[in-house]
């Protein structure tokens, strides 16, 4: 029976022996994290020999840049070579960053406000700038977005990916849009990949503003969990195909590839973008770490390797989501009262409670221990028109933590969705 | 004699001469380099066994964070002390960044423009922002303030610092006057230091703008030519005296002193100051590179250690010094046609030609092989009022190919201000 079938009486002895429950673990006095996509201290452990490469003494880059003193702002070349390939791009479609991805969508986002988009006016000069957002998303590019001031509006995802339609429309008919986030494999949290289709669209969009770009960013490109994974279509080469290669601005990174926080961002665009871009770079450093891209090179010796590597994330991780859906499966799925995405890489399973029940859910777990995203986060300004949309970020914990947290969570949606019922039932 | 003494057909011999000795130098084909600060080889090598401190298999910091993974957005609390220690503030006025102060200066600006100054109107709906930029001074803070639109007030240096009654003077008057860029110790390109009567009226300057902020470039502060080094005071603690902690943001860097490429930056100010950022900072990234600042505190332990590894450069770098101060005070100090400085620490030799002349060395400097910092660079927006100042970066060559360099500069010095002498004779 799911919980809207019962009856008055039904929903309140429920509520009473899930309550129960509730306090149980409550006294445990557990403190548990499944709030960010952290990697777990095993995946950390597979990119620890990194550190020996230099052991050879050898510090020069192929075109003979000693790589521990300063130049080479873009990158050093085999640095561009390995990760043009990892994101799709050619060589010399490419700049390498420091260790974060959104750092580099910052800058971009930063510079088109001071100095525009290939001589268009500085956004900082417009009335308005609005940025289309995907929901759910990354909390972290609303945020970005936010800091600058930009109107965001809601775009709806739907199984193939954001609602294409809506956002031709927009696109065609408002100049103050300039931008898109999107994060096309394993988006953050739904695990959507975008269909064929929807890359293909996105890649011809026409935009009325001609300074709107793409913020495409690919931050799951390998991160899979099945054997055979599909990728997306490659964007930059579809909207080449339509004349339209300066649409987009592809990022990725190597923080859940190797470490969090010593990977190695990249930014793969059009060969016209990446001259631009480069021109204002210089202004905001010398040059990134480029030790630490010489020290991936040496490590990975070629993008299939790092396939190979990813591999190895895996079979530590999927154990972890599968137990997710089997708990939520076994839990929730009988009672009706949640929706979620069974992902097939990335790091997020994405789940709908009743509408008006996630903020509360987020509670009841915060007061028995177990850390999620805050409720609202995974929405532009932290407002979910729903109140329903939780992060599930399984990576982190062992386990054991994992099962421990999840009995919470259900515990948890159960209660909230328990009350909102009997409140409806009044 | 000296150039001006002599008549117009000494100074055409004088010509020819300098001009034959010129031509063999430039038919040898040489290629040196003495433009950028940059550290030579055998300066690297002093800290390539930073690589090695993860052998032990910790990568734990003191507060039990992994280093490898996400999180703790202003540092690790061990790379926090030990760098707050080399800029003089206390651990919780520090923020510790990425590889680049510069990128760290860039983005403080860039915050101000976006967000203000604590709580002041963003600097981006002001009409106008204006910086006082002390002349000469490094061209990348200048880069910074153009990019962003500033208007840059040049401001001459004296041996003391900044020329002080006009600082105090013009922000006093002017509302729009933001902040200044100063080098206090070693000043970028003249190796002056700040006199401690000149810190001391900095620390107590009371600009019409509340958002103004002393922006001091500590690059140089443990960074000495001598044995027994005077160290500027300190500027947080003198404005503390006097109540006016706020009006002060210090950067430093590891740059020079492990790995340009891949060393750790690190931003000081009061604790109302960090605070306020780093709320900020948090937006355009999620965490600098921890493993790289635990790698540093490993290495050297204690800031006093720091100051012990320093001494390694003097002894590589000191040589290179003398040997540009023995050449101009051979070959250029009898003609009375240049002035230079005596830098007791830093990176560069601050060399003044006659008015006229600068352009033209870098010029015949740069057929012959030579490069040098452009002409003009030490100066906002790339114009030097009486060009006549060039910056010598002596460290990177060899002493063999900097006492090529060397002869092919005096030459240039020589044969430019022949040609100069002689226009003003016709």
């Amino acid at each position: 029976m799911t919980l809207s079938e019962m009856n008055k009486e039904q929903l309140s002895a429920f509520q009473q022996e899930t309550l129960a429950r509730y306090n149980d673990f409550k006294a445990q006095g557990l403190c548990l994290n499944m709030s960010r996509g952290n990697p777990c201290k095993e995946q950390l452990e597979l990119s620890v020999d990194m550190l020996d490469v230099f052991n050879d003494g050898d510090f020069m880059s192929e075109n003979g840049i000693d790589v521990r003193n300063y130049g080479l702002l873009d990158g050093i070349p085999e640095a561009k070579k390995l990760f043009s390939d990892m994101i799709g791009v050619g060589e010399d479609e490419v700049i390498i960053f420091g260790n974060s991805s959104l750092n580099a969508m910052y800058w971009a986002i930063q510079t088109a406000f001071n100095k525009g988009v290939l001589g268009s006016t500085p956004w900082s000069k417009l009335d308005k700038v609005k940025f289309l957002c995907p929901v759910p998303g990354y909390d972290r590019h609303f945020k970005v977005t936010e800091f600058f001031g930009v109107e965001m509006i809601n775009i709806p995802m739907t199984a193939t990916g954001p609602d294409m339609d809506m956002i031709e429309k927009l696109v065609s008919e408002d100049e103050a849009i300039k931008g898109i986030w999107c994060v096309p494999q394993y988006s953050n949290p739904d695990g959507i990949c975008y269909s064929d289709e929807t890359v293909k669209r996105f890649a011809a969009l026409k935009p009325k503003a001609k300074d709107f770009r793409i913020f495409w960013d690919n931050a799951y490109c390998i991160h899979h969990l099945t054997e055979n994974p599909k990728c997306i279509l490659n964007i930059l080469e579809e909207a080449k195909k339509v004349g339209n290669e300066n649409i987009v601005y592809i990022f990725g990174s190597t923080s859940k590839v190797t470490f969090p926080g010593a990977g190695v961002a990249v930014m793969g665009a059009s060969k016209e973008n990446v001259e631009a871009l480069k021109k204002f770079l210089g202004i905001s450093i010398i040059s990134y770490d480029k030790m630490n891209q010489l020290r991936h090179v040496k490590f990975f010796g070629t993008f299939e390797n790092m396939t190979e590597h990813m591999k190895k994330h895996m079979h530590i991780i999927a154990p972890k989501f599968k137990l997710v859906l089997d708990v939520l499966n076994k839990e929730i799925a009988p009672l009706g009262i949640g929706e979620w995405t069974e992902p097939k890489g990335g790091y997020f399973v994405s789940f709908n409670a009743l509408d008006g029940c996630a903020k509360r859910i987020v509670k009841l777990c915060s007061e028995a221990g177990v850390t999620l995203t805050g409720a609202g986060a995974t929405f532009p300004y932290g407002v979910d028109p729903r109140d329903r949309n939780i992060r599930i970020a399984p990576t982190y914990p062992s386990i054991e933590d994992l099962a421990k947290a999840l009995e919470i969570f259900v515990t948890s949606v159960k209660l909230a969705s328990a009350e909102k019922l009997l409140r409806e039932a009044k």
